[in-house]
């Protein structure tokens, strides 16, 4: 089974995440710019899982242990958090960005826009060389993904340029019960899939609910 | 019951929804710029149906008819039909615009970004006073929609700026079977809307398949 670790896996995003690949059986560590943080959290997730499967570490330590990379922070933090472990991304490490660039006006949401045309297209061309980005699960609410009793029951996208590392996600993807990963294909269609989540955020708003969610029918 | 005329009803699109809208009982006028292909679709439509429910126009001819007028033609044609009608289209008069622009680039689908930031906003712009534009049908495949034999079991995205007109376009979708209208609020959503059919497209293309299309799961 691949190792999992998150950088900034202290928030909303990270928790759910976290929660679910451990249930699934994948080793995880999150990870913070505090140790103490995540060991906090860790705990707490342990408490949740009913099992002592996560473990707290520092984000660099989670970059170390993992494989698979999630970076589960802001976007406005993601550069930062890059920067922070850039020694041990090493090829070999695959790092999935989940994040959405989105702002408010007016109480409704806005897409903004990053350069490169998506967030993950910004995020790629910040990683070292022969470490592949992944976007997934941009769509999926993450209070819905953090309650381990709620059925997922939605699509999952996966987009990126590296078909190989698309397929080490989409295997990860379908470990989580009621999830269904979807092959978006290269990395540029995460412009369209980051722009959903506001659609899904402003459907939220509207129907006062925080689970909206996506699935692709006919295929 | 609302009447409803299509600029342009003799292609794909106009086709399925004229079909699936007279099916449920709407007066249904197609247009075309030549009077004869119009009449000579709405017969070989009428045929399809097993009865004689649709009539074939010019277009303005299908914008006097209607209330509710849809904009089914290719986005690259949208200003030159808009211009052919412009006098017809008066106040009392909604137009529905479910254009996509995109293009192909080494047989991958990509979003064609109009000024505006969508196909909706940019025809919005265009419309004479008095004259509010609703964008919806943006994700639902043609070929889908054109055989009635076929159930459509999906979400319907309708935005617009005015609350009113969308609520009309919302129970003309309610009237086909099987459909759920989604009210996704104002224009600016066609952003993310009409994109989604990029991700369509492109779901299509590696399924070889037509018909991929949303539903909304947690509203």
């Amino acid at each position: 089974m691949v190792n999992v670790g998150f950088i900034g896996g202290t928030g909303v995003e990270g928790r759910g995440l976290a929660l679910r690949l451990a249930a699934a059986g994948v080793p995880v560590a999150i990870g913070s710019r505090s140790e103490a943080r995540a060991a906090a959290a860790a705990a707490e997730y342990n408490s949740a899982l009913g099992q002592p499967l996560i473990r707290g570490v520092s984000n660099r330590e989670a970059v170390v242990f993992a494989e698979i990379v999630f970076l589960t922070v802001k976007f406005e933090q993601t550069t930062a958090a890059i920067e922070s472990c850039r020694d041990a991304l090493v090829p070999g490490k695959l790092l999935v960005d989940v994040t959405i660039p989105v702002r408010f006006e007016h109480g409704h949401p806005v897409y903004a826009e990053p350069a490169g045309g998506s967030a993950a297209e910004f995020l790629a061309e910040r990683l070292p060389p022969g470490v592949p980005l992944v976007a997934s699960f941009k769509t999926m609410p993450a209070k819905l993904l953090a309650d381990l009793h709620s059925e997922l029951q939605c699509d999952e996208f996966v987009c990126g340029d590296s078909q190989e590392a698309r397929g080490r996600v989409i295997d990860l993807v379908r470990l989580i019960p009621t999830l269904r990963p979807v092959d978006a294909g290269a990395l540029k269609m995460a412009r369209v899939i980051e722009r959903m989540t506001v659609l899904a955020i402003q459907l939220n708003r509207s129907h006062k609910r925080d689970g909206a969610r996506f699935t692709v029918v006919g295929i």
